[in-house]
């Protein structure tokens, strides 16, 4: 059994299959959720999945679940998956990798004639990216109770009238499998990393042993619109000047509290927006990240006591809101540790790491054991046309996916 | 003579009179340049021209030329004026006060019997505000021949399709007197100061000695776009965070090179502006001024060292481009000295100042010998239906213009 391996050749051609659906000009993929392109993708994955002997089924949310039923039907199943959509200027292997991984590792061991004593069943999750219906992972959400069916079917899509519920009917992917309650065993999920750290590190497996919690603000300063010209400096109450300190504080909190926090300022609008106008109004978004909660708690003193004390400097007011917040949620520790042996006995460097992003097995986290791996992709690069992986490094995700799947599961060579 | 002065009241009821056109419900104005109630103000205002004996004509430009015969016709005229039309949320006073002055001056002049061996002109400059045309002062712009006729008529209204041109035909205002070349002898502008330094200090005349200098800039930062939640902190690229520091660097110009100084950074613009996604790219925009050239020039070497040094600590690309720049306006010695004497013997505590500010008398100063006058404005504030100023403050700057005239134009009182 320590012999198997998947096929390298067979998963990337997949990939590159897969990929021309959606191909863009400069090498990557759009096929934004429920869109006909994604509807695309998802025959050619059924048809994928029917070619390997799998059963496949639809939920209520559109989720794909391809099942190779396994020696005692009556046990709970394992998931291995993730999702085929990308983002509108995305990549050929954020979510799809991991979906593709799930059917080679079935393709695998059906060449090895393996048994599981578990049933195996791959996910394809609706509408992870969430660029054109928000919020993200809104399918693995309903799965782990984090939405309502009828909330997420409402869901109106970005710039248009289009909804989550009429546009699965009309590509026919409303199934009628219960997409909430589901009893799962465990569940794996293959990822590139989407960072630089493995590829920096020239490591090839991240073990990811939880997902960051994280904390995200909307920050209002206040000050005074005037004239740029006849205004003397002392006399002024520039909103900008205020905002621009405050983000330069977020950066700070970023590199003082530990190489694992991350502080982001991605958005800032000012008013009123003249050359040669002070501006009375600034507004800017905040997105700390990091494994322990108790640090995102001093992340956050450290931000609105420091907005305060640079209000007070520049002659603003500020206004610190939070606007959203997830707790840090570890990965189950007996799954973690079966990823990490695997990577060690296949012979293959690793590492444990934190998962900055989200991720459909996040959700699926709360209501299941469930385990996480990371694979390096170029630059460190995702969510654009440039994202890249290489053959082996998915190849070697892909076989860390089957050996734990296969002690998971229960196999068993044929005699 | 020296007992002669301008009627409070009747300045003030002036004021308030043409303030009942285009008056929004704070107690500002709305008269956009050539739009139907810049008409109807102007219509009111030669209205008023015409009960007090004037001559008025109408430039090609639009601008009205409001004429008291000198005892000798032949010499050149002073000028005395500002503009009627107002910012989109502008107030009462930013232009009216030096026109209605004007007109204040004339009838005072009138009620004495006063001759003049020069001719005296009130002028009300065309779009002086640039908000519905850009750029502002366009008239007195074309009459000081920094920009031609055709130039000006061909100019586009913002968001709109009427041209300078077309809406002086709609609204029956342009005339055939040509709109540059003419000699002026001496050219006055009271206007409200726009800024908190004679209300902060207790004063009731500005001597306004020049114009400052302006230099403006636009700085691109480029990072690199990247994922907010994997990205480690070292390795980011963030334009937004090397744009924060510029920004912070620009208002500390401001403070480091004297009281004189004005530093603003007034629009800020950034991509992809996602709440997680690390800014790829930044752009803004800084408007520097200051009385001295020699600083002007010491304040861009600050800014592009300072612009270096923070580029290369934040990881970030920053190009540094100049916009647009006015070097400083010197007003014409003999008049400021004749405005700083007329406060003083009129009794009016007064104080050399610079003009912030762009006024059509900045652009007349470089054909004609010029001088502004100066006087507070309530907490400072213009371009704001908030904006205000005393009656006795508004008086007193059109005592000094009476003074500043009579002398200017050899004045004699009746037998």
């Amino acid at each position: 059994m320590s012999n198997l391996r998947i096929d390298q050749d067979r998963l990337w051609q997949s990939l590159m299959d897969m990929a021309k659906i959606g191909a863009t000009p400069k090498g990557g993929n759009n096929r934004l959720a429920l869109g006909d392109l994604d509807a695309e993708a998802r025959k050619l994955f059924i048809s994928w999945c029917e070619q390997a002997g799998l059963t496949v089924s639809v939920d209520q949310m559109g989720s794909i679940f391809a099942r190779r039923e396994g020696t005692n039907p009556d046990l709970e199943p394992i998931l291995v998956g993730s999702h085929l959509d990308t983002q509108p200027t995305g990549g050929r292997f954020d979510g799809v990798l991991g979906v593709l991984a799930g059917l080679e590792v079935i393709r695998a061991l059906n060449d090895a004639g393996i048994e599981t004593e578990r049933s195996i069943e791959i996910v394809n999750w609706t509408n992870e990216e969430g660029s054109r219906f928000s919020p993200p992972m809104i399918a693995s959400g309903v799965f782990a109770g984090a939405f309502t069916l009828e909330e997420a079917h409402a869901i109106r899509e970005n710039n248009g009238e289009a909804t989550i519920g009429a546009e699965l009917d009309r590509i026919g992917f409303k199934g009628d499998v219960p997409a909430a309650g589901r009893d799962i065993h465990a569940c794996f999920e293959l990822h590139i990393e989407q960072g630089p750290i493995l590829e920096d590190e020239e490591t090839t497996i991240g073990v990811v042993t939880l997902a960051m919690g994280q904390r995200w603000f909307e920050i209002s300063v206040t000050g005074e619109e005037a004239h740029a010209g006849p205004t003397p400096m002392p006399k002024r109450k520039d909103a900008l000047v205020g905002a621009a300190r405050m983000i330069d504080l977020v950066n700070r909190i970023g590199f003082d509290f530990g190489p694992e926090a991350h502080a982001t300022v991605g958005v800032i609008e000012i008013e009123p927006a003249s050359r040669n106008v002070i501006p009375g109004s600034a507004w800017f978004t905040v997105d700390f990240r990091h494994p322990q909660e108790e640090t995102l708690v001093r992340m956050e003193q450290a931000l609105r006591a420091g907005c305060a004390e640079i209000a007070k400097g520049a002659q603003v007011e500020v206004d610190v809101k939070s606007f959203w917040t997830t707790a840090p949620q570890p990965f189950a520790t007996e799954l973690v540790d079966r990823v990490r042996s695997s990577a060690e006995a296949l012979g293959y460097s690793h590492r444990d790491i934190a998962s900055g992003a989200g991720h459909d097995a996040v959700y699926v986290a709360r209501v299941a054991p469930t385990a996480m791996v990371f694979v390096p992709c170029e630059n460190g690069i995702s969510h654009n046309e440039a994202e890249n992986a290489t053959p082996e490094d998915c190849a070697a995700g892909a076989n860390v996916l089957l050996h734990c799947i296969v002690e998971t599961a229960g196999g068993t060579l044929p005699e």
